[in-house]
């Protein structure tokens, strides 16, 4: 047989077996803290129409899809969750109960260049809320609590979550006359941690074309930083000027009240006035979720509120707020930095259960008996040498190896050994499960380490 | 604006809210059991370079198969997940121990002529153990248990889980000197359920060319029945004219030994000599799963023992055994046929929080005590009035809602009304959790009814 080399295509992430299931905890955390603040899964097909897919149209999107053509149909690989979202609500928008939260962990897939770190199939992790003509504020204000959840679940500390207004800038440009210009200034203002305030001015000089007082006046305003009380102060100081403004900052005000009823502690929670987000999509609060100890990895949950979902689709005004965690590169990057976790339990199972005797009945059962108890059980079935069996057992990780051997049988007993100390027990079978689950409720082990 | 109407493409399945949380609720049963036997999650590209995933080549694949060029390269969706396995396993064939076990739930892609029931994207649900050059027949042995457990899981008790072996099959059509025929012998016997054994002699007869001696005899194993003990009595009688034969016996022998010991009553197990399963690739035991009540539905859950898991990627005899669930298909057959059990809770959250006073912190506060003892709360945030906030809670079938009014306020308790039957208590938020789970718990719930 002619052997084709085996290849995974670059771009795509595979991962070894113990790193999968550092993932699948990842999405796991994710998932059960998206499910807590009642948000029902979706599951959208990964193919669309492209012309669906496509109705906002232009830009890089549509050079990074994947489309092709299968008898006459024109299809496309979904790019994000957002878009097949608004199909979704605006197909079966009678059958949906409004506001409308949902959260989806899927693959997109984008064509980019290859390069290290990026992918071209990643998951993503969303939720959304979706009203029907109207959202209330409180919405926008649980997201920081959601995000906190998320963050701590994965054993963090060290992060903070940066919200901003929209309509905070664009009403504070709009008291300078530059409410049309709001696009190249916040991509200006957006470079502020890389480049720094001096190189920002020239920008808004030489590329926006403002004057040397409206730039003065910019970076004024984006040094406004402080404890959330101060900085909400400073911007009152700008009421009375802009009706959006006055808006925004009542929505942020809102959305910083009852932070300490939504158990998000103040080191975890800024007001950042040099938020704003790339897109323009975004109407209202706006999210970035960094991690302290790491801030080149930039935001790692980001999004925002905004007052459209669906406009391609139906006629009906459908405002929401949402955030995404691109769940593939921050795993990614975590294990790059080697903040994953290494003592994190990765093994296929909790318990090997080796039979040593000619006939395997007896441990059958007891494999059996140990998964009623809750664990999870391989049972070794080839016929190999002590010593071997003992080297799959390192060699899978697992925590616990149940042996039978003819002593046991006799004295209805089976041993267990705890692989990572070497210690052996003998016990009944029934006793097992619990002396085995008490020892792997020990280690309460966090995802993530805060330093490398 | 210009609105594209909204669509899903014929032959991909989309679910509302309700719908899908019963499928996750499948989905995640299924990963349990698999799980809960020491196979390790994985989660291969659904893209794979064409000329991999096609190494095998020809057939109804290629013309099903979703395929297209990206800048240079020529790639392909999975249509199965048994290729991805196999180029899995050579590619990592040095990093991973042997026997491997893994299990993946993912979305395949066949390009099929859209029909009612056939799907072009869905789920298929495999486990399989890969030996390093052999594999105990106890590998084969516990399958059965596996699929006990799967389909105990969702609430069901009239199943059978049918096995056979090939070598079996295959011995005894040498005994009859026919043993370059059993792919075509085999072809007709499996049609033996659907137009009865006459029909299948004339098939024997005329396509297959068999003489009516052959004919007869090939009827007469076939029609060997009854209890496991039974069957293996009559086969005996085979026994000592085909080495092949023999050695398929004695695995059927080893397959059927343990069930007890593997906890599978024998009413949900049966040796049927009528099956085969299609495919050349199984050479040893093979099986299939009937909802006993459900016939037409045919097979929901088949697979089998093979000798080269990887032979287009690696110069290694990979032997294994593995069986898949076509999930996406169960899930539709199931609801249309009625048996998906309506009293399945399928709500996005367990509570719904309604704040009734102008300040939403303790309503917020509520939410959280709720959330951390352990369920799903929703906080409802919008200005509407009390009948639309209970139609709201109505529609999405929350079973609790937890009402904070002055009154309660003042009093430093909540109201919790059980929204199914009406009754509303009041209570200390910190004793709400408690209360809501005991009454969620209450109600054991199968996923599946037995019939509709």
């Amino acid at each position: 047989m002619e052997i084709v080399k085996p290849r995974t295509l670059s771009g795509f992430m595979e991962l070894l077996p113990g790193k999968q299931l550092q993932f699948e905890k990842m999405a796991g955390i994710i998932r059960d803290a998206y499910a807590s603040y009642g948000f029902t899964p979706l599951d959208t097909p990964a193919i669309e129409d492209a012309k669906i897919l496509l109705a906002k149209g232009g830009g890089e999107t549509e050079k990074q899809i994947y489309r092709f053509q299968k008898g006459d149909s024109d299809l496309a690989l979904r790019f994000d969750l957002t878009v097949p979202l608004a199909k979704y609500v605006a197909l079966h928008y009678s059958e949906l109960a409004f506001p409308f939260r949902r959260f989806q962990i899927s693959k997109v897939y984008r064509g980019e260049r290859a390069q290290r770190g990026r992918f071209r199939e990643f998951y993503q992790a969303d939720i959304d809320v979706i009203g029907d003509g109207r959202l209330d504020i409180l919405n926008e204000a649980e997201i920081p609590a959601i995000i906190y959840r998320v963050f701590r679940g994965f054993g963090l500390s060290r992060f903070q979550i940066r919200v901003n207004n929209r309509k905070i800038l664009n009403g504070f440009y709009a008291m300078l006359g530059l409410q049309d210009r709001g696009g190249d200034i916040m991509r200006a203002v957006d470079k502020l941690d890389k480049i720094g305030p001096e190189k920002v001015r020239l920008l808004l000089l030489e590329d926006c074309g403002l004057t040397e007082d409206q730039a003065d006046q910019i970076l004024r305003f984006i040094a406004i930083r402080g404890a959330n009380t101060q900085v909400l102060e400073a911007l009152e100081d700008y009421q009375g000027r802009s009706e959006l403004f006055d808006q925004g900052l009542a929505e942020l005000k809102a959305v910083t009240a009852n932070l300490a009823a939504f158990g998000v502690p103040e080191e975890n929670f800024a007001v950042d006035l040099t938020i704003a987000r790339g897109l323009d999509y975004y109407t209202g609060t706006v999210y970035e979720t960094m991690l302290l100890d790491h801030p080149q990895i930039g935001s790692v949950c980001s999004g925002g509120r905004y007052d459209n979902l669906a406009g391609y689709y139906i006629d009906k005004p459908l405002p929401g707020v949402g955030i995404s965690i691109g769940l593939t590169r921050l795993f990614y990057v975590l294990d790059e930095q080697g903040l994953l976790n290494p003592a994190l339990p990765c093994a296929p199972a909790d318990v090997l259960v080796l039979p040593m005797t000619a006939d395997p009945g007896p441990a059958i059962a007891l494999a059996q008996t140990l998964r009623e108890g809750g664990l999870r059980v391989q049972l070794y079935g080839e016929q190999r040498k002590f010593k071997q069996k003992m080297a799959y057992a390192n060699k899978l990780g697992v925590p616990f190896a149940a042996l039978l051997g003819e002593d046991e049988l006799a004295a209805g007993v089976c041993a267990v050994k705890d692989m990572r100390t070497g210690r052996q027990v003998t016990l009944p079978p029934a006793e097992a499960p619990a002396y085995i689950r008490g020892a792997l409720d020990a280690g309460d082990c966090p995802l993530i380490l805060e330093k490398s």
